[in-house]
């Protein structure tokens, strides 16, 4: 009977995954329209520098039950202004789902709001552990001078409702003042 | 708004999760009867030496659908006759919840069988990320001499079926032959 080699591998420094079916999206300026505060700013970067991206492995389709889905997102250093570089952030469309996130190189902020848009943060530095709620959207932010870089793990039916945070955003922003991370009032 | 500082630390190297709400098992020789083959190399071991335990995080009660449960296994090394220190070995009492394995520290193997019995396995190395698809039983091996440790992330509605293979077990064992792992026919 058969022993293989493993299909995919995670270097737990950097967080990079390799493997055969790895996938992901990348965001730059360009992609990020209306996120960030500042819109001077945001209109002096190059539109095609990139802000994050991602390296997932979806080993069923988006939308089945039961699965679990599996991959590290990594934020560039930045800021907008005085903003720092950051995801979209989103609810899950299935706003019940959960999801847990695990820091491995960097330092960062998880940004959540519940359904009454409080808003909180927990702070990620490497080896973190982050459990998101039901109801409740999530942001991460790149608030150190490297690449932020963390796993997520959720359900594969949870999807992604952008739609909410494109349309009302986060209640708060993590802004950097006098040189470390504030939460401020949107 | 509140930054707080993060609630859980994993630690890459060991796979040592701290935090308030940690909580898992431990598996005893006294535990294990009838998991190994050979009974008279079985009935030498201490009955309290500690074959493997777990450290999870459970945010929402066992059963609760669209969570995720988090946690770290480690398996100390040793044999019963020629057969390597293993978990019991599972399916999911929702036979399509799926589950991903990621490799902290130590070698090992992930066993694995569909309903049909149909039995195989991935090598386990530090970094080595796997997912173990629906309707498919699975357990851990440590084939080496250190201490085998790997995170899990699984859906907090999966449940444990160990019943299945308390009765009938996997349709091949894990044997050390020639120094080597080999997967041996039950």
């Amino acid at each position: 009977m058969k022993i293989s080699a493993p299909k995919f591998m995670t270097d737990w420094k950097t967080g990079v995954v390799t493997g055969p079916e790895v996938q992901g999206v990348e965001r730059r300026v360009r992609d990020l329209d209306g996120v960030f505060a500042d819109e001077g700013a945001f209109s002096q970067l190059r539109p095609d520098r990139l802000v994050y991206r991602t390296a997932c492995v979806f080993p069923v389709p988006e939308g089945t039950e039961g699965g679990v889905f599996w991959g590290t997102t990594f934020i560039e250093p930045g800021t907008v202004g005085a903003e720092y570089f950051m995801t979209k952030g989103h609810f899950h469309a299935k706003a019940d789902r959960m999801e847990s996130y695990f820091t491995f190189a960097g330092t960062g902020l998880l940004v959540l709001m519940d359904t009454a848009r409080n808003c909180w943060a927990e702070e990620m530095t490497p080896g973190s552990t982050h459990l998101i709620p039901p109801y409740t959207a999530h942001r991460t932010v790149n608030t150190g001078d490297d690449v932020f870089s963390f796993g997520a793990c959720w359900p594969s039916d949870a999807g992604h409702d952008y739609d909410s945070i494109a349309e009302s955003g986060f209640s708060a922003r993590a802004m950097r003042v006098d040189g470390s991370p504030v939460l401020v009032p949107a």
